[in-house]
């Protein structure tokens, strides 16, 4: 399914011709133009550096670019719709994402994607590199392994490591229905919410949910709603969500419900919608194609939204990502911990509340307030004692 | 030993100044600022991109960064004349590197520095990130492990590999030798060679006059001349070099030798130098501190280069790598071969040939033709037979 948006879509040949010779580039700070630049940037000058950095490593966060690094990393298992399209494939993505970094919230930013898919030896290798850079994020790597990936790289790494497609989503996605709750004037703790999807996103979506104390989560994959026969992940995900024990599939969870969240690519027919409550709250999130038309959903809708920047209620994760990295850096944190991930999407929420209307639940990513206030809220919430947990 | 240039030395503050927060940053090819803009860099124009490539893997190098990317790789074990600092200190010096290639060749450049020694390792590392650049500039590492790094990266990566402390130096040494003979109006061929150090760049510099067909070569290390008691590339370049059987040490080898080439931070004494044949050349070339004063050098030497850009003839590898490497990358060669170092020797010496005198052997850095020039000429060289070696 590839859907027309209400505005123009950029045409085919237009994204190629942007897209030639790549996003990215590399800049100088300062100019190099004569003996003198070359003798204070290079020799002899740069030995100066380099001794005191020997003597004293702490000083490699002031006189480098490493501790305002993001490495984006990937090994392509799962990109943006697209699936398992292999390391090289997945670097057009990255790129935009190291862009999105440096124009969103300016932090310097590198695509490094791998060659490899074994958890072992992605979290070998950025073991090594780590004096390369400052921060991790991990981006479009495969469900389940992403969970296990990130787990292992915050064990390993001294820096703040997010893979920003479970927790990225996860902060946006409830930065939105605080939006919408807001519109409606209804409070999010009473909300019968159906999550369509227990991958990356899915997972982290329903535990964010649940951390905001959202008590009726109901998860589904594509055998159903998650029970305590599934593994993993998803068996851990069963025992704390779907408190009224509902059995069955899409149809059964929708039944009376108020949102749904679709985190699956899986095409949500209309008649199904029209299961769910009054003033329903429809989030159909997959790209590039979400599980609903906007204009379908509509109808059944209150509320509407898509990971689309081609549609109204744009929920992307560009709202939280640039701002949780450059907090978590500014605030020399070692880890993203989940009152980090919550006081973003209270910040989120907190810009989109002075323009609140049903096509307008979150700020629009171009609001140049988001980023400072998720930068400032990120790095308050730093500074409490579950930072070094 | 710390020596006082000619012109006026940047200050400690002034260094460190330049150096706060890094010399180098990423920035955007096209601006990131509405909707639109991002329905293209990202998602769901990324994705059109990302599905040609994964249909045709080669398109990579049109839409990406990659394939103007040189990852400028150390293991931080041999940097500058400072020795093994490791890799957070080795930092500034590889993102000086990095911006040097921006600035003379604008090719885009990425410092990777690696907590590991391990030769096996560093290979597997850069194999798994291969998809991530398109070129490796290996730098400042110790010898021996340096040769078989460079030969292992060589055989494993399909992109072009140079160690620049080896190759780089001795393509601007070898420029330099022909600027010096064209003023003494002299034949390169018959030059008595005396290279002080057999690490990186004195094994390099040794084959690179050997295969430009200078043939008295003679190489020491600590010990003294090389010979077949030694082990590694010391005994394989011994087999080749010091024809006439010298004996012995520094001295001995200087007497009545036309070029000195310090290239191991050893100091040569005053009396030594008085030992070489009238019309001797010294290029001290140790950084940041040269095995003998210039002002002391030109005492007893008609040409007289260092490695410093506060004096005359600075024989800097800035003249060779950023050419190389571009000229390397236009060709889409997958090696850098030797005869793509002689053409880059050559078109050095050509750039300053026009301007000859006994205080400009070498061009400028600076100067606009050199890269150009080394760029043209590497890529021609490229499309040799040798190319597919």
């Amino acid at each position: 399914m590839t859907i027309a948006g209400e505005r123009t879509l950029p045409t085919r040949e237009e994204i190629f011709a942007a897209h030639g010779g790549g996003k990215l580039a590399t800049a100088l700070t300062a100019p190099l133009v004569d003996a003198r630049d070359l003798a204070v940037a290079y020799t002899p000058g740069v030995a100066e550096v380099s001794r005191a950095i020997a003597a004293e490593p702490g000083l490699a966060a002031r006189y480098t670019w490493a501790n305002r690094l993001v490495a984006v990393v990937s090994d392509g298992t799962a990109v943006l719709g697209l699936g398992d399209i292999g390391p090289r494939a997945s670097l057009p993505v990255m790129e935009g994402k190291s862009a999105l970094f440096k124009a969103f919230a300016d932090l310097d930013s590198i695509p490094l994607v791998l060659d490899t898919t074994d958890v072992e030896e992605i979290v070998e290798t950025l073991v090594r590199l780590r004096p390369s850079f400052g921060a991790v994020n991990l981006e479009d790597v495969s469900a389940p392994r992403c969970f296990e990936l990130e787990r292992r790289l915050v064990e390993a790494l001294d820096c703040p490591v997010m893979h920003d497609d479970q927790h990225g989503t996860a902060i946006v996605l409830l930065a939105a229905l605080r939006g919408a709750c807001a519109v409606q004037d209804r409070d999010p703790a009473g909300l019968r919410v159906v999550i369509s999807g227990a991958g990356a996103a899915g997972v982290a979506c329903a535990r964010m949910l649940l951390a905001a104390g959202i008590g009726d989560v109901v998860v589904l994959d594509s055998r159903g709603v998650l029970d305590h026969g599934r593994g993993g992940e998803k068996a851990a995900l069963a025992a704390v969500t779907n408190p009224r024990g509902v059995a069955g599939g899409v149809a059964e969870a929708l039944d009376g419900a108020d949102v749904f969240v679709g985190l699956s690519s899986a095409v949500l027919p209309e008649e199904l919608l029209a299961r769910m409550a009054p003033e329903a709250i429809v989030f159909a999130l997959s790209n590039p194609d979400p599980e609903v038309h906007p204009d379908v959903a509509r109808r059944h809708a209150a509320i509407v939204a898509t990971g689309r920047s081609d549609f109204p209620n744009q929920i992307n994760n560009v709202l939280a990502f640039p701002g949780v990295f450059r907090g978590a850096l500014d605030a020399g944190a070692r880890r993203i911990t989940e009152p980090m991930k919550l006081a973003a999407a209270d910040a989120i929420f907190s810009v989109a509340r002075d323009d609140l209307t049903a096509e307008s639940i979150v700020p629009s990513p171009f609001d140049p307030r988001v980023a400072p206030a998720v930068s400032a809220a990120v790095a308050a919430a730093a500074e409490t004692p579950d930072r070094a947990v």
